[in-house]
């Protein structure tokens, strides 16, 4: 569930918050980490088998050693997997049965304040709308005050953490909170949202929360990979515990959220999925709401003869009419998001007031479903579930002259109008919900889509149902015996094709079948979801997707099925051959100056710059902290006292020679570090040699600037304790800023000139790598692998960028910024993704038109030039569909 | 599906036909032959285009480009994976149709002579035997002549395949008509087999055959990852059309053969698959064997209640029984095949009489189910599908005093007999059926054992679920409503529980679902088939990693689900370090060496042996050529053309110098190369200069072999133009002989003494690498890579080996040998691996009732000494459990 939390308070915080660090970065950290845990545990077990010898000597030294091994055999059970998962999914069946009776209440109370009421209609009104609005405010605040990051559906977000970057605050205990309460308040409103997205982010952070807590055991080998499995897992445990649905929550789940997929993750994930759900339901039949196990929306259609085969058309245009729907509510709902985003003073306003903006939405929606109001024409009475229930009925409601006979009653009631046809009735309720839900989802409260659009696809299935049955009263069938038409099997194929075709998925297909408890629709259900995501693909991205682009998350697009021009493009064709590097003899000034020029997360170490063979890459953090290390202050007070020593030394010992100065300029030095030349040269402006070649730019102190959220946290712990000038100038945003200040930190003794100078002395010395933490092995690619190949490499291990080398010597870089160029191509009109099969039609449509000689010739020319990457996948694309 | 073929004969041409060849290796052909290809495809535009522009001076010419970009159009959409796709699962839907439609007039025709013949009770032993002996030695004749590699089921070989070796023979034409008449005869016999594993090899075939046959439209780029792709397609497809189980098919398909999937190909596994089960589904509609479409096994169990929380238990209960089952059948699989295989007396027999064995076999399993014999007791004249019919009905067999009006009907009277009670019959079917069905599955024809198994599971479950019945004959409920127990759903649950121990999958749940076209037993299903999973794969492979091992094909074991210390170990405790490498600049001499003693398929390229810098790995195949090529009969022709002219020059123009010597030994050359010297030494036997220091063996001149079976497609192309000596001694078999002999090839001017001294001369150039292809980008690892990782990328990339490095230094080589090793670990025992759940029980408590103070010190010991991998896992796993 998505396209929700989208508004510009949202939108703000996630420039500051959500960048990604990846996880290569974290990888080396990870090592050591493990290293270190390692070798605590060897020591550990020293300690413990010590104390083991102790007990013998003791009385019950038997009994306690079964004690001890007892215990040690349980803590060690904790780590396990299964035991993890199965924890995971008791936890999150508990969480789910919880928030669904809680939404339960929530929505009683409404109706039962609002029947209350009948008696005035205003109060009836008041109380029908100030209900909803109280609720989505408080959710919205309170996610708002506890944790921002709750806001929205999850899964965008739980894609880019599986592809293996790391969002910040994501996975945390008041992010569980905070999401926990206000998808409950959200949902107990009454709104057309959901709750699968929000409880696939739920279960990760129990997996989180869990994995942490079981940690404390110390059962549990923290891992990086390790958790990432746990995740995915939790993804499906999410899917599988909202819906009861373990088998289509797990697929649903890798389809959403992955590129690659481990099977044996997916045995992880049924597992915990199972389970789950299984709780879940038996906790539905402890409460009395059941009998025994059974679906969620346990329908009843025959089973002897579920269709006819002369259906099927009928089936398939529910899939192709929900593929252009679908495609129609993920534009509408991005519409929405980038409409108040770009209207500055709407924006202005709404900033000031965060509240207002979900307060006028909830308002909004709730009066036009005032059941006594417009509610009356679409059914607006009955909450979403009660919707479902009814749009999945056995019966046929569009009597047609046969005496069929069927009241409307119970929930049915609130399809009939005494004025209106059941036909308007549900188109009314399919195109108000169609906006209602893509606005609400943009609500900033804990929120998804899948559940509104499922309902709204089962609308229209059900209208066609209807339609199809007042066409053939009879059925189709021509063999004398009389099967009549099911609408209620239309309406399920309806809903998986539309819920398909929002998230680019056909595990819907198999949500369905699990919700509803029957299988007997499997072919028309499966040839409508097929249909509705081949035309959604080919429009528009995934409501995943969408959301995003619009966070700016980081992303690699996939490659679209049929794109045979993605066979042919090479790396060569694509990677940036200007790649910053850093040698293996260089001195600290150029790691200074290569720092300063450009902005990558990882610089490319090689052997020299005749050579270029790629001995590995280092991440810029860890030049960074080489730097300040060179630069410190620690090391400046160090040498002070180093000289002053070697001074006092030369002042006691006048026979004894001079200490070697550490470099050329050993004159100023001696003067500097002695008191008496000190204040000498503190007066004097014109010590620096002005013969000197070292450009004097970079070196311009700067203002100690006291911004520092734009700075990556590692720079600020290694910048806290030092005052150096070349630092500042480096890690502060503006260094083109002349004023020379005094820092405050002046009191080692030496001046801001002396420190420029002094360390401009440093800055030539070689630079030590060996307490620097080298990736030996970055990804390397070859110029000639192929686009299609780099991309699988980039995705299978969720790779951020990857060398380019020819028999060990570095020519170039790809990062997923050149891929994602690279695969989006000439396509990537506004913002969105155009992917086959209908793509590839109007692709070739196109380009056959034009004339043949200019593209051949614009493809030579572009060939003999090598130019930018992006015109070569123009011209690859435009040579293949010649 | 499987354990098939494995007789003794199979073996035999497995040894030499089924050598993987890794496309690690193929890649750079790929690349060179793509290169080729759009180079090609260029030039055929430009040719086109020009002669689009001499059209337009003709009349029509409008007309005629209309025509020609239609045309173009259509070719070009030819190339297209979804009209791919659509065919494939078309063609696929059609053969599983006339295969079903074969083998069912193929059983008919058993029944038929069987009935007719009913007043001999020896003539109708005689047909109900000779039938099915006459079909399974047809097949297995056929299979034999036309194309071994289609016994057998298939999915063994295509996990090979998708893993990334190439099978050769393994996906021709030949293949496929031989895999699709032997399936048809050998599942007409009516013996118990499956056509599931065969179906997923003959769709691999149609889709490599489709794919040849549509690149002959020009449309289709071929590469080899879409291969890949095109493959993993069809083996849903496979699945898919055989059951009619789309869902389930790509499921099924996906856990069986990889452990890494990319979800673009799951996706285009699901339209093809979907496609597949719909076409064959509507083809028994059209030819009236079916209303309409519905499951192939449809099953009509109750809606409302299909089974009570209180009865989880017992389907717990089928779900343990079952996974010990599950193994238990694997296990009887493997001893037959190795049974077979040791005792060499039978060996030898069974090896003349090829097709003695499907006929002993064959013949022993009819006379058992012969019906008036045996076959009364065990339903002996149901075929598969019928008892699968009966098995799973919706009515109670064993009436408990309660008067139900049931009659044995139909098929149902075969599980009736007036002596032994229902449940004596069925425990009969299951033991019989048990050992019959993995002897079965090892006779030399194309068939599967999945369906055996997926029968014998439903009548277990049948059995207990009638015991259920007989026990509670009132219902467990006690709410007063009377809801009688199911034991059809038992039989839904055993046959998922079964069939899913033996091939591991879980994916068997929702093949059940949509086989039988009820959902309702979800629950039920999913956790007896998670528990049959948990028990057989801590006690045995699955079936088809069985046979991986029995063949002897490569494979990388998976890791098992909670083995924490495999995230303990470092890729430096299980690498080799003693790598085989060459040097940027060594000479002939020491590729020579390198390629006499090791017999890796590709090098390391190394800068130097100081640095050891990696540069790239070469192809072993590729140092071959390069020294052919330098020792080769051409350039050795050449050498003496070239110093002929010298000696003309020199004769006819004697103020001239002569012309320099190609290298150190000019004198002999000289001498060599004209003729009045040449014949002065051939008599002459001491013209080596003894003080020249290279190692006189590897230059002993071998025996010219005659077989050629074992040397690698490549040797002997590169081999079949040169008659180098030290090239043959290379190449032969054993380099050891000693015998000198002429080849009868040396009509070039030299004898065998002067080519050796030339070949001498020649191998210390050094060489020259600028035609070779390198790999400037093998796949790299550091030492501190953890297994679980190394597993994680080898599975991922379909890696061979790969290097380890420490900042550009080559310093260790990890392959799938190693890593297979340091993961089967202690746990290898006869051959079976061990997987958690249950063995990590196992696994910590015998390790943790040993003394703990001498584990630590072995454990310290090992961690100083860094000794061998595999005592590391050990040691690794026992630090874990103390």
């Amino acid at each position: 569930m998505a396209g929700d939390g989208v508004d510009q308070r949202a939108l703000q915080y996630e420039q500051t918050l959500m960048y990604g660090r990846y996880t290569q970065e974290l990888g080396v950290y990870a090592k050591e980490e493990a290293a270190r845990l390692r070798e605590g545990g060897q020591r550990r077990s020293v300690g413990r088998s010590l104390d083991l010898l102790e007990y013998d000597k003791g009385r019950c030294a038997k009994c306690r050693i079964c004690t001890v091994r007892c215990q040690k055999f349980l803590i060690s059970r904790v780590g396990e997997d299964w035991i993890f998962l199965i924890l995971l999914g008791l936890l999150m069946a508990l969480v789910s049965w919880a928030v669904d009776f809680c939404i339960a209440i929530c929505l009683q109370a409404q109706k039962w304040m609002y029947g209350g009421l009948d008696s005035n209609v205003f109060l009836q009104y008041l109380a029908w709308v100030t209900y909803p609005v109280v609720l989505i405010t408080f959710s919205a605040g309170f996610t708002q005050i506890l944790a921002p990051q709750a806001v929205g559906s999850g899964i965008p977000e739980m894609k880019t953490i599986l592809r293996g970057v790391v969002l910040k605050e994501y996975l945390t205990f008041k992010t569980f909170v905070a999401k926990v309460i206000g998808l409950t308040c959200a949902l107990g409103s009454g709104m057309p949202l959901g709750k699968e997205g929000p409880f696939v982010h739920i279960a990760s952070l129990c997996a989180a929360l869990l994995s942490r807590f079981m940690s404390l055991f110390g059962g549990i080998y923290e891992n990086e990979s390790r958790n990432i499995e746990m995740l995915a897992a939790a993804c499906a445990v999410g899917v599988g515990c909202c819906f009861a649905a373990p088998i289509g929550g797990v697929l649903f789940s890798i389809e959403v959220t992955s590129t690659f997929f481990a099977v044996r993750n997916y045995w992880r994930g049924f597992f915990a999925a199972t389970f789950s759900a299984f709780i879940f339901r038996v906790l539905a039949v402890w409460n009395r709401d059941e009998e025994t196990i059974t679906a969620l929306f346990k329908t009843r259609f025959r089973l002897d003869f579920p269709f006819d085969l002369q259906e099927l058309p009928a089936f398939a245009v529910i899939g192709i009419a929900s593929g252009f729907g679908g495609a129609l509510f993920v534009y509408l709902n991005r519409l929405i998001v980038q409409f108040i985003r770009k209207q500055k003073a709407i924006n202005k306003f709404l900033m000031k007031k965060r509240l207002l903006y979900p307060a006028l939405v909830t308002l909004l929606v709730s009066t036009l479903t005032f059941p006594p109001g417009f509610g009356q024409f679409m059914a607006g009475k009955l909450t979403q579930k009660e919707a479902l229930v009814t749009l999945l009925d056995n019966r046929t409601w569009a009597k047609q002259g046969i005496a069929e006979d069927f009241d409307y009653l119970g929930h049915l009631q609130a399809w009939q109008h005494p004025q209106v046809n059941v036909f308007v009735t549900l188109v009314l309720f399919i195109v108000m919900k169609f906006w209602m839900s893509a606005l609400a989802t943009t609500i900033p409260v804990p929120c998804g889509a899948f559940m509104p659009v499922f309902v709204i696809g089962a609308a229209f299935g059900r209208l066609v149902g209807e339609s199809m049955a007042a066409w053939f009263p009879d059925g189709i069938h021509t063999d004398g015996v009389i099967y009549p038409i099911v609408p209620g099997g239309y309406a399920v194929v309806g809903a998986a094709a539309l819920s398909g075709a929002v998230t680019h998925t056909v595990s819907t297909a198999v949500i369905v079948f699990e919700l509803t408890g029957q299988i007997s629709h499997i072919l028309p259900v499966m040839i409508a979801v097929i249909l509705a995501n081949a035309v959604a693909q080919s429009l528009q991205p995934s409501l995943y997707d969408s959301i995003i682009r619009i966070k700016k998350l980081p992303y690699l697009p996939e490659l679209g099925w049929g794109h045979h021009e993605k066979y042919n493009i090479r790396v060569e064709d694509i990677m940036v051959r200007d790649v910053r590097y850093i040698t293996l003899n260089c001195c600290y000034r150029d790691l200074h100056n290569v720092l300063l020029t450009g902005n990558l997360k990882t610089l490319a170490l090689v052997e020299s710059a005749e050579s270029m063979i790629l001995l590995g890459s280092i991440e810029r953090a860890q030049l960074q902290a080489l730097l300040s290390q060179q630069l410190g202050r620690a090391r400046r007070m160090e040498y002070i006292r180093e000289n002053a020593m070697a001074f006092k030394k030369c002042m006691s010992d006048p026979e004894s020679p001079p200490p070697p100065p550490p470099v050329e300029d050993t004159n100023s030095q001696q003067r500097h570090s002695t008191q008496e030349v000190r204040f000498q040269i503190t007066t004097e402006e014109s010590t620096l040699s002005p013969t000197r070649p070292t450009p004097q730019k970079p070196l311009k102190p700067a203002l100690k600037r006291p911004s520092v959220v734009d700075r990556p946290p590692e720079i600020l712990t290694a910048n806290n304790d030092n005052s150096g000038i070349a630092l500042k100038n480096l890690f502060c945003a503006n260094p083109d800023a002349e004023a020379v200040e005094d820092d405050g930190d002046t009191e080692d003794d030496m001046t801001i000139r002396e420190i420029a100078e002094w360390e401009e002395q440093q800055l030539d010395e070689q630079v030590n790598f060996s307490n620097c933490k080298i990736d030996p092995a970055p990804f390397q690619l070859v110029e000639r692998t192929s686009l299609h190949k780099t991309h699988t490499i980039f995705s299978l291990l969720g790779l951020d960028h990857a060398y380019v080398t020819s028999i060990g010597r570095l020519i170039g870089v790809v990062s997923l910024k050149e891929l994602r160029k690279a695969i989006e191509g000439s396509v990537t009109v506004k913002g969105t993704k155009v992917r086959p099969p209908l793509a590839s039609f109007r692709d070739s449509g196109t380009s056959s038109s034009e004339n043949e000689a200019t593209e051949l010739h614009k493809l030579w020319d572009r060939h003999k030039s090598m130019s930018l990457p992006r015109e070569h996948t123009q011209s690859d694309s435009d040579e293949k569909s010649q």
